[in-house]
């Protein structure tokens, strides 16, 4: 597989449908060199979710019955929209810890909406059952090569716009968006995988070496809190030597308040819990270390504007 | 006066403190072309007032009793943040009407602060005798010409990123972000300044050619709610040709909730008040017209993070 074609072949594909998100370089949060941030939620359905559905959607016959997906929440707000944008009917199958703000998000795109009792996992079994019944098309929230191209855009874009970084921290959750990340850089820049300590799937599994079920729990759970790390991210993860932290319930709150104190950014645990491996001191630079972090979700709970 | 010299002198100066804040390209809210954004909020303490704080104090010999502000609130924060980054001291005037969120703001920054009774202008008065008591050096909010040439360098920068708008939208409050705007662009875009129909300093100064007093209120009072516009700003309006148009409470409110929906953006009322101009339909672009809004402030109340 050579991924730097799939990803440059799903921007391509893409462009034309998601946003060219804005970066920023900041000197705060107590260290000397200026941080990097790309502010990605304000991707379209406010997480970086959007570049792998339009990357799936975009390259496959979607057959009559339409498409189906699993999701704490983001996901299926992407595939939905995406779904929406393209002129498919679309199925999601969401658990009930997704919360009543990607609820409402999801239902906001037009796609049916069915929610399942229980944690991400039951919502996946549902779904599967589904595209079994109906012939409809299932599109994997993370473990899918089409899906980790398109949230491999993401990179291959803030490359384009000037990252000039030693070293990116990303949050992991179900490893999509790890994935394309090292797709894309392989081994040019070192990667930092963030995890909140309650859901740390790429975590437990590098120490087992190999995909291993983990619980999940905390603030970030329906945005981070896959109970298994996916096939491909394991794989890129152990090839590219990815540094793997892990981060408290209380260092993501901080890193979320921190982002609307200094940027006025109000995102979702998830979306902070890469910044939280900075400020927490988890991850430490050394002198000159050039740092950037992807701020990649913003569909907290409650949204601020629910009537 | 030769304003662009100004404001790059300016530039220089306020390099190292602010923020290069991000711009975007939006194809949304049902017009065909992208709508350019910058997100001057995500500047220090949350609005573009650092740039003209920082204009002023690097330019100036500050006395040994430090630095005097009267504000709606984000000109205080940003005085204070100014002067404690450039080691002066500061003392802030406020009225009422700032609000918690702003007052807090404001505190935090190590500057000492004096709440008063009434509007804008009551604080004012009160910052002028504060002058006059103790020799303390007073920074305009928005009529001086150091004030005006530090908010010129925001639209300096947004030409550096790429701008490329035929009209820029600008909300206008005492006026000095629009005039710094026109400072630095004269005639070459058509800038379209936003007021709130509550707080139309600009407009009626416009009608009544010359400054007049106006009665402020509205959800944008404590941002755009000066009681008469400043002199620097009237003439550069005037001599640019700016068009001016004001918006209702409910325009102001719904840019504000999609700002939020579309963007993931929590502003405040001030900050939406120039998308308000283009969703509302008061501003209709020519087919084909490229158009630009500035996002100027995200000081709202009650803070998301208010304990």
């Amino acid at each position: 597989m050579n991924w730097r074609e799939e990803i440059e072949a799903a921007a391509i594909r893409i462009t034309p449908y998601v946003r060219r998100t804005p970066v920023m370089r900041a000197s705060t949060l107590g260290h000397d060199d200026p941080t990097q941030f790309k502010f990605e939620q304000m991707q379209h359905t406010g997480s970086f979710k959007a570049r792998g559905a339009f990357s799936t959607l975009t390259s496959v016959d979607v057959p009559e019955s339409g498409v189906v997906a699993a999701s704490g929440g983001n996901h299926g707000a992407a595939v939905g929209f995406a779904a929406h944008r393209l002129g498919y009917p679309a199925r999601i199958f969401v658990p009930e810890m997704a919360g009543p703000s990607k609820i409402a998000l999801i239902k906001s795109t037009g796609a049916d909406l069915t929610v399942v009792a229980g944690e991400y996992a039951n919502a996946l079994e549902a779904a599967r059952k589904y595209e079994k019944d109906t012939g409809a098309m299932q599109v994997h929230a993370y473990d899918a090569e089409l899906t980790v191209a398109g949230q491999g855009t993401l990179m291959r874009e803030w490359e384009e716009q000037g990252l000039d970084a030693d070293t990116v921290l990303i949050a992991v959750g179900g490893g999509g968006l790890i994935a394309g990340a090292l797709a894309w850089l392989g081994q040019r820049r070192k990667v930092v995988a963030v995890e909140p300590e309650l859901a740390p799937s790429l975590n437990r599994a590098l120490a087992a070496s190999r995909p291993v079920d983990v619980e999940v729990s905390g603030v970030a759970a329906n945005a981070l809190g896959a109970k298994r790390i996916g096939q491909i991210c394991f794989d890129l993860a152990t090839e590219c030597k990815v540094q793997s932290i892990t981060v408290s319930e209380d260092e993501i709150t901080r890193a979320q308040r921190t982002l609307w104190q200094e940027f006025r950014q109000l995102v979702e645990p998830g979306g902070a819990t890469a910044l939280a491996g900075l400020l927490s001191g988890t991850y430490r630079p050394e002198p000159g270390e050039k740092v950037a972090v992807l701020v990649c979700g913003a569909n907290l709970s409650p949204d601020p504007f629910a009537s």
